[in-house]
């Protein structure tokens, strides 16, 4: 891969083929695909560059030697060491033969390449700031992107019957509502969810941790050609990409991000569902759990939602939509991206540095969130580091 | 029955043998047997009366043919009228027969009268405010009132086998660590409760809406005559008092108040146990619902709670006893009935007079507690009644 990637007339070619709309510049839609292939999902430093700088200039310096005007005026020492370790984490990965493949493995199954600017583009996921994806690949239907009301209704693998019932008895009734049901194609809760809203004639989206050229687990094959055809496969990484424990993990975001609301049906105490949970909770969706017996292992997470993160009981598809009410269709709850910004800028002075802690401590947001947010709001220009900690940037 | 009850020889012996200490005048004690004989369970006005002026002074009003000086210089119109219909509701009963065959009836099956002041009597009752009761009559171990921490496990007659399962493992561990198991002694729920309790050789106490010498519901005849020779069945009702809905549902307030927490293991969606629940909750003490299958009628009462009276999802003995943490067992949550008195108080002026939308509007009370407040808090004369509303009384 080279600087010069966006002028590669085979890949301009490829790329063209594959877009929804001609709103955006073919060179801001390859330099994303390029992302897409280069950086790993969730990838801050790669996201704060591109809300930055744009994706085309953020892959000139991520392919680029030396450090550009762009950092070098508003950047710290923070920001260059940052440059710096994802240059060496994204260059094993800069080929040229990669993207191309990555576009042609797309074209080949009729997926579509969605940015940010497109009409389909799911503005709900840039609520996750510097961790939204870069891009978007999809087979199927991408104006379901935008559809709304959109509920993620996810689960355990380890599903049992009361658990497959329920999913079923839900995302049915939601679809059949006109609700696009979005979960993550696994086995148990996920594949009853799609089933069940497919069953009805109603839209689904799956959310794949591995290119959608790629049916994770084989025995969805089926199911996926069935999604692609009705609703939409989707995924954040290129075609050919296989998926990974972190990939997953990352993937379930975009699960949370999308939906106007999160419904857990079964899990366990340690489900990968909690963590989707998790992210609706720090997004401000709304979450519901599905409650069932105590004796049962597969309820227990949905218990523990209940009791640690404040989920709402829901029991039935009426209590589901209440989660999201009349208005979040348009308008997503809350947008703590946005809103912790501005409490940590708050939080700075213009003179006496600070320490994490005390960020910490003022802005009422947690140590990891407050780090996050240092990092970008430092390639940004907001505010500089020195010895004795954060002040805010006065030379803006 | 005549003003002279508390002279009668007769009467006098009979009280005498049921009285569990003598800290309190046995004038006292005959006086609360005698109401308890007269009034209605939760009767707001005799509760008031007792209160204001002792049982004693109390019992010489409600017998006597005129309006006694102590509510003829402090109280109001409203009060006269709330006097008078009371003594139409007691009067009927006012046979001194009655008295004596309560307290002979008691010391038949061994039970004892507990009243305010006694060792024993369990304070936490007098957060009923004017609802509390008069006195109570026991069955077994009186020390079980105030032993600590006692949990109130309730539930549906019309069990599950889940349901079942689920309150003996709660009820057995509770009472296994030291809790007293408190319940209503009904079929289903209740009673599965009560024996666990038995099984594991811990403490419970049965609440019964009739008399204590009642077996009710008579299959359960086997199982009072274990709780009462190993933990202690209560009843606010004289010994020969049939139970009645009403009484039922006036029990439950008892329950509730004894408790440090209320658990709900299963109820329907008109459950009696949401009427325990309700009384829990508006008491300010813990309430915990046990989840169930969403699809079983038996657990959609506990679902109501968890989605409508915040009550706090548990699953196991260790969650029930964090309802009631560390400080509980010595000190109830919350004492709304006195935070309720203020609160009305604080909204009343002491010269314009408004009425009882305004006295909500002001206090965030609702309408019902208001009127319950208004009618006591003027037999206290704190307040007067003008055609225009309420005021502060200023002559005090």
């Amino acid at each position: 891969m080279n600087r010069a990637l966006t002028d590669d007339r085979e890949i301009l070619r490829a790329a063209a083929a594959l877009r929804v709309s001609e709103t955006v510049p073919s060179t801001e839609a390859i330099a994303r695909a390029a992302w897409s292939v280069l950086a790993e999902p969730g990838d801050g430093v790669a996201g704060a560059l591109i809300r930055e700088l744009g994706a085309v200039d953020a892959l000139d310096l991520a392919l680029g030697e030396s450090s550009p005007t762009a950092i070098r005026a508003g950047g710290s020492a923070r920001a260059h060491r940052a440059v710096a370790e994802g240059r060496a984490r994204w260059r094993p990965r800069a080929q040229t033969r990669a993207l191309i493949d990555a576009l042609r493995g797309a074209a080949q199954v009729g997926a579509r390449l969605v940015i940010p600017g497109d009409e389909v583009w799911p503005d709900s996921l840039d609520d996750l700031g510097e961790h939204a994806p870069p891009a978007l690949w999809i087979r199927g239907d991408t104006r379901l992107l935008t559809a709304t009301p959109r509920v993620a209704v996810v689960g355990a693998r380890a599903a049992t019957g009361y658990g497959e019932h329920v999913a079923a008895e839900l995302a049915g009734d939601l679809a059949a509502g006109g609700a696009t049901v979005v979960s993550g194609g696994a086995y148990g809760i996920d594949g009853v969810a799609h089933r069940a809203a497919l069953g009805v004639g109603g839209p689904t989206v799956a959310f794949l941790a591995g290119g959608v050229d790629r049916a994770y687990p084989s025995g969805h094959q089926e199911l996926f050609t069935r999604i692609a055809a009705h609703g939409a496969v989707v995924s954040e990484l290129p075609c050919g990409a296989a998926p990974t424990k972190w990939r997953f993990l990352a993937r379930n975001r975009l699960i949370a991000a999308l939906g106007h609301a999160t419904v857990v049906v079964e899990a366990g105490w340690r489900s990968g569902s909690l963590n989707t949970a998790g992210h609706a909770a720090a997004l401000g969706r709304p979450l519901g759990a599905v409650p069932g017996p105590v004796t049962s292992a597969a309820s227990a997470g949905c218990h523990r939602l209940l009791r640690e993160y404040d989920a709402r009981c829901v029991t039935s598809a009426a209590e589901v939509r209440e989660l999201w009410g009349d208005d979040a269709p348009d308008t997503p709850a809350s947008r703590p991206a946005d809103s912790d910004r501005i409490r940590l800028l708050d939080a700075l002075g213009a003179r006496k540095a600070i320490d994490v802690a005390e960020i910490c401590r003022r802005s009422g947001l947690d140590p990891d969130r407050v780090r996050a947010l240092l990092g970008l709001l430092e390639l940004e220009g907001m505010l500089t580091r020195s010895d004795a900690g954060w002040v805010r940037a006065t030379n803006r």
